[in-house]
């Protein structure tokens, strides 16, 4: 089997075998098929797409390029929650709690990355003490023990996807459906999960720009996923605005907290009520999404949830003081409120220029090699469809130093749109997709 | 500008600026833009094709990445000829010699590159003492002496060309026509003809199988050379069956003196007209192509043309006398017939086949690094339309050992066909494709 050959199939527009995308992910991964044809089969699958079973064997093909965990020590469903990503998207803080708390052991693996903000795993560093990183043996045992646990990816996942990402990013093959779909799988089915319940993202603030690319990634991965014997569900959500209100490490943490005590904004609550009841749903736990919806508003009203986040944060060595007290946490130098300069209703929020603000402000990475301000952010208080004065504060920056303050509020000021009519909220919910089909809401 | 948004742009299906064409070119050149964007373009290039002012801009950025051959030393309008390739095409060497003998400055700078046999510069030095190794000045005062030299490349010329053809041929990005347009055009720009004379061929022997695509890059071509003004025409011939007999490097050589002395076969007298002819008019020695062919009949006729070539041979320190006898030239020490096993027409002749028939023997290289055997080959007898008895000799296989020869046998067995009915000998010109426009004859 030469590459060569492989390159030219694909680039005729015809489907690889099981055996050709094993030979392409192998032979990368170990680094003998050079970059340059790498790349160029990236190119012709960009032009020819890859079909269903073909994609499938480029996910578990990388899946298989480094270590497959075996969660079997674990009891219960592992049931894995992913998003496609979206600024100000904490979702994971609140449904993580939730879940656990109704039963369903968490067992998350989570990632750094680059964004408007840091991952998850950035995010809970922002409570003191909280340690990210541990063996795949207290990892389980965590788990076992509180019905929860957080890390930073261990061991050597899905290497193959890292390679093969960091070519697509400089070679402008990145937008591919497979490709975005398998990079994702990939990961999740390397991690060890049972069932998988995906949240993708559609709109300014997403990778994701219109709906029908949202719901046509979503039905890849839910294929993919059922393809290999992993029950998974994707719904699909409004990213046109933020999502809650804070956007920034330790701000989101505070707003996750809030949620958890029945208090935080309403989109965010819905959306994690949505995604937990699938969770619900796959573990064992509820028979119909009503039942979960039900189980996890108990949970909030009981605190459950949060004295499950109590628990998680204990156990990780951080300080769960700060949960009761989030007045504990981290917080930046300077707060600025950003004013509306006319009165109106918003029209619409440019969400990934809200993130640019956020990132502006120190709160993500542009390179791996970023530090991050885990205390600065933007606190959005207007939503699309909110009545504004002339006056009012649209936002309030929080910041360290007062150059990237003005910046930030200039990029603020810019990304909302206010006009003189009134306007609708976006819908939350797009809709369903299921092995069975997609609904639309 | 980065070359990522190069790619993007390509991808997206956008025509690349004369400055993104730069960019990219002198980048790749000077190895600042890595092999894997390069292949990712190139991909990108295949499925998006090339504008003519983009295929433009690349052939002279191309041209510019190195030497660019100043020829205004040389008295006359120096005029190139080119050929596609094919099994059996030694028009060169009857045509160089002709052209100078009728008033043409022949300025031959010519590659060894790969294939069934070497290229013009090995098949001359089948002549003892041949030296196609010369400085610039030398090669011009040689021309300006004695009308004509023939060398092997000297100088850096288009090197981004040479590195990018070495990674569309590992890359699957090779079949496109701007690409092989421009590969072809840079070459001969950077040698500095001013007017060029293209041989397209067509068929199983040749790099384009069918007549469509090689009058498609006919076109491209002519459009190139006179969009940059350099004066060039196409003719688009025939390369279904091997070009006159001989195929192998000294076989070869005799054959193209044998054309000379007015006995060659016809078909290979035929091209060498054909492309002489169009080669005096950009010469300015003829009025018409009617003319053209006159004059370069009047030569063979004369002998003026087989002594030009003997000029040639003294003038680079070779052994003349072996023109006048050929014996003198290296032999291969077996020669063996195939004999035909049926009686009837032949049908068809699988061009690329006897090609790789003296490629088996040793007539080519397989890799840069390949050593050739000069006097191994194949000479054919019966070409499409003849008459076969069976027991007949089809060819003459000329080999150094018994192995390469039987496996050599079978290859040309395999690669003719025999039919009962009398068969159509091809068209052997196809058309001819000139800045004004196509003729197909």
């Amino acid at each position: 089997m030469r590459m060569y050959d492989i390159i030219k199939s694909k680039r005729d527009g015809h489907e690889l075998t099981d055996k050709e995308v094993d030979f392409f992910v192998e032979g990368y991964t170990r680094g003998e098929i050079p970059d340059y044809q790498a790349s160029a089969l990236l190119m012709a699958i960009y032009f020819q797409k890859m079909g269903k079973e073909e994609t499938s064997n480029l996910t578990m093909a990388m899946a298989r390029s480094g270590d497959m965990l075996d969660l079997s020590l674990i009891k219960g469903t592992k049931v894995d929650k992913h998003s496609t990503g979206g600024v100000g998207d904490k979702t994971t803080l609140v449904v993580a709690p939730l879940v656990a708390a109704a039963g369903v052991p968490v067992a998350k693996m989570s990632g750094r990355g680059l964004g408007h903000t840091g991952g998850t795993i950035d995010k809970l560093e922002g409570i003191p003490g909280f340690d990210v990183s541990m063996n795949i043996e207290e990892f389980i045992s965590n788990v076992n023990e509180t019905g929860i646990a957080i890390s930073a990816q261990t061991g050597n996942l899905a290497p193959a996807d890292k390679k093969l990402y960091a070519l697509r990013d400089v070679t402008a093959t990145v937008d591919n459906m497979s490709l975005i779909a398998s990079s994702v799988m990939s990961k999740k089915i390397a991690s060890g999960a049972d069932a998988i319940v995906l949240d993708v993202k559609t709109g300014s603030g997403a990778f994701m720009k219109d709906d029908e690319s949202a719901f046509e990634l979503a039905r890849e991965m839910v294929d993919i996923g059922n393809g290999v014997g992993r029950r998974t569900v994707a719904l699909v959500t409004d990213m046109s605005q933020p999502l809650g209100n804070a956007v920034g490490n330790v701000l989101e943490v505070i707003e996750a907290i809030e949620t958890l005590r029945g208090e935080g904004p309403q989109d965010l609550r819905e959306i994690s009520l949505a995604l937990g009841a699938q969770m619900l749903l796959f573990g064992g736990k509820a028979e119909s999404v009503e039942e979960g919806r039900y189980i996890l508003e108990e949970l909030i009203l009981s605190g459950k949830g949060l004295e499950k986040l109590k628990e998680l944060v204990e156990a990780q060595g951080g300080d769960a003081s700060c949960i009761d007290d989030t007045s504990k946490l981290k917080k930046a130098s300077i707060q600025i409120d950003v004013m509306s300069e006319k009165e109106g209703y918003v029209a619409s929020i440019q969400a990934d220029e809200i993130g640019r603000a956020a990132l502006v402000l120190g709160a993500g990475r542009e390179t791996k090699e970023s530090e991050i301000d885990l205390s600065v952010g933007v606190v959005v208080h207007k939503k699309i469809g909110d009545r504004i004065e002339k006056g009012e504060s649209l936002a309030t920056i929080h910041a360290n130093d007062m150059q990237s303050a003005e910046e930030a509020k200039q990029i603020i000021t810019a990304a909302y749109e206010i006009s003189g009519g009134i306007v609708e909220k976006p819908q939350l919910i797009k809709g369903i997709v299921t092995r069975e089909g997609t609904i639309m809401f």
